[in-house]
């Protein structure tokens, strides 16, 4: 009989829905996690606590099949992933709808000046004037990360008659390669942060990339707060280098209450809630998880696959 | 000699760029445009000061072509444009864009409690969860009134995966007859309201549809204030009858600062800055008035016509 661990939270969601003939063992607590993986084949164990679910995963030492609701899984051990030769099928895309629309709304809110019209309003003042009077229309934004969000990104964004630039590795018509965006960054009005957490991509916004763009150009991060150099990013901000920085990320999460970032007239922080602004998260997640476990009983493959060779 | 006169504030954009030939008086005062227009065929004298541009439309006896910025004219004397047999063109289209643009971002405000989170940022405070949770993919939307604006706000929407039903007297696919839509109220997550401001949609949306919408839909006005019955529209937002307003219109403009509209949890007021919320407005309409006025001079028609009529 197949063995299961999974968490308890997932429960009333699954157990109805779950085929004959599964042996699955549900759990609540870090320790019952920890002796219900022991000899699990299959595995769901997200937990808010990033080393309590590594130190999990270690001690699933039977797992052939890990299951996650997260998209980015860059806190895993990617060693024990590889070594033990692990599937990973992780929530790439369960969020990306709702974090395509969050980054449209950053980019609109900024363009019309918006935080400042709620403000006005807190106060009952009637404003004469709009705090922002840019279009998105007829603008250019350059898209880094083209997966299930990037996709999702740029039909919105074009249906506002923005023209995106898309950057590919296959190249392609309408795109640039990895090696060609940095040299036109000075062409854009938005730079929209879409890639996967990975050495790669660490600190790829840098003092210099900040210094190429225009200086009314807006960063828009959906990423991972360590894509951008935080602390270049404070001083273009501070020094008005560029336009502003929509930020649903950053280093540390939570902010300090103390942190530049939150007081900047220029810095939009979104705590990480791109993600979160949708309630179909755990339905889609389940519907997902059920029909790849009927693949994976018929032994057939299941999707969207995580490679922990390449982090994502 | 064709006599023109226009407000002295479109001076610098027109001059440089006006045919030889004409006659142009350029005004600054109420007292001088009252006294430029006594004679003149073309006239384009916009005002702030609404009862104040209605008396130089009077004053204004030889005048055969009228153009305006605005495109709501509903201010202006219908009778005298109508007797006098007068060429309206309008700013319809003019805003356009950035109305629609300022449409979709209310709708994704409202949708991810985006205010919550600029207060929240303002509090230096990190929200562990969205405010809102709602994906406009999926949802249903109204959309009374097909013109320029409501032209645009429909691929917007429909590039989020908004079923978008649209209200038009010649009816079509996807489309409600001005007969059909009340009836259907309370299929709808969004109503927006981008209709002309006539008699006839004058007080259109009153205590019985707000009655027959769901609890959690969300109105967005960017019509006029009188297109609601706004003591309904208070009543329905105290009692939670409805999910929420994005108004940028309101009776009357400016909003009195003791109005409950201002400190309703679920009304949002944007003071009319939908379609200043961008900085081509002039150019545009510039543009336009010159390409109208050569084909004026060669007697061809001019567009977009306003007819008092109609209202617009």
């Amino acid at each position: 009989m197949t063995k299961l661990a999974i968490s308890g939270l997932i429960r009333p969601m699954l157990e109805p829905r779950l085929p004959q003939g599964l042996d699955v063992r549900w759990f609540m607590t870090h320790e019952e996690a920890m002796e219900a993986v022991s000899d699990a084949e299959i595995g769901w164990f997200d937990m808010n606590d990033q080393k309590a679910m590594a130190e999990t995963l270690i001690a699933a030492k039977k797992l052939k099949w890990l299951n996650s609701i997260y998209a980015g899984l860059d806190f895993l051990p990617m060693d024990v992933l590889i070594e033990r030769g692990i599937t990973v099928t992780n929530g790439a895309g369960i969020n990306a709808i709702t974090i395509a629309e969050y980054v449209v709304m950053g980019m609109l809110n900024i363009a019309k000046g918006y935080r400042e019209v709620v403000r006005a309003q807190d106060r009952h003042e009637w404003l004469l004037d709009s705090p922002g009077k840019r279009e998105l229309a007829g603008s250019k934004a350059l898209l880094l990360g083209y997966g299930a969000i990037g996709k999702l990104i740029q039909p919105r964004l074009e249906a506002f008659d923005v023209a995106v630039s898309v950057v590919r590795r296959s190249g392609g018509e309408g795109t640039l390669r990895p090696d060609e965006w940095r040299a036109r960054l000075g062409e854009f009005d938005w730079v929209i942060l879409a890639v996967p957490a990975t050495p790669e991509t660490e600190g790829m916004i840098g003092a210099e990339e900040l210094a190429a763009m225009k200086s009314d150009c807006v960063i828009v991060n959906i990423a991972r707060g360590s894509v951008i150099d935080q602390t270049a990013l404070v001083e273009a901000l501070e020094k008005k280098a560029i336009g502003g920085a929509f930020l649903d990320v950053t280093t540390p999460e939570p902010l300090p209450a103390d942190h530049p970032l939150w007081s900047l007239a220029n810095a939009h922080v979104t705590m990480h809630l791109s993600g979160r602004a949708q309630d179909k998260m755990f339905v889609r997640s389940a519907d997902r998880f059920l029909d790849n476990l009927d693949k994976y009983l018929r032994g057939e493959p299941v999707a969207p696959v995580f490679d922990p060779r390449l982090g994502y």
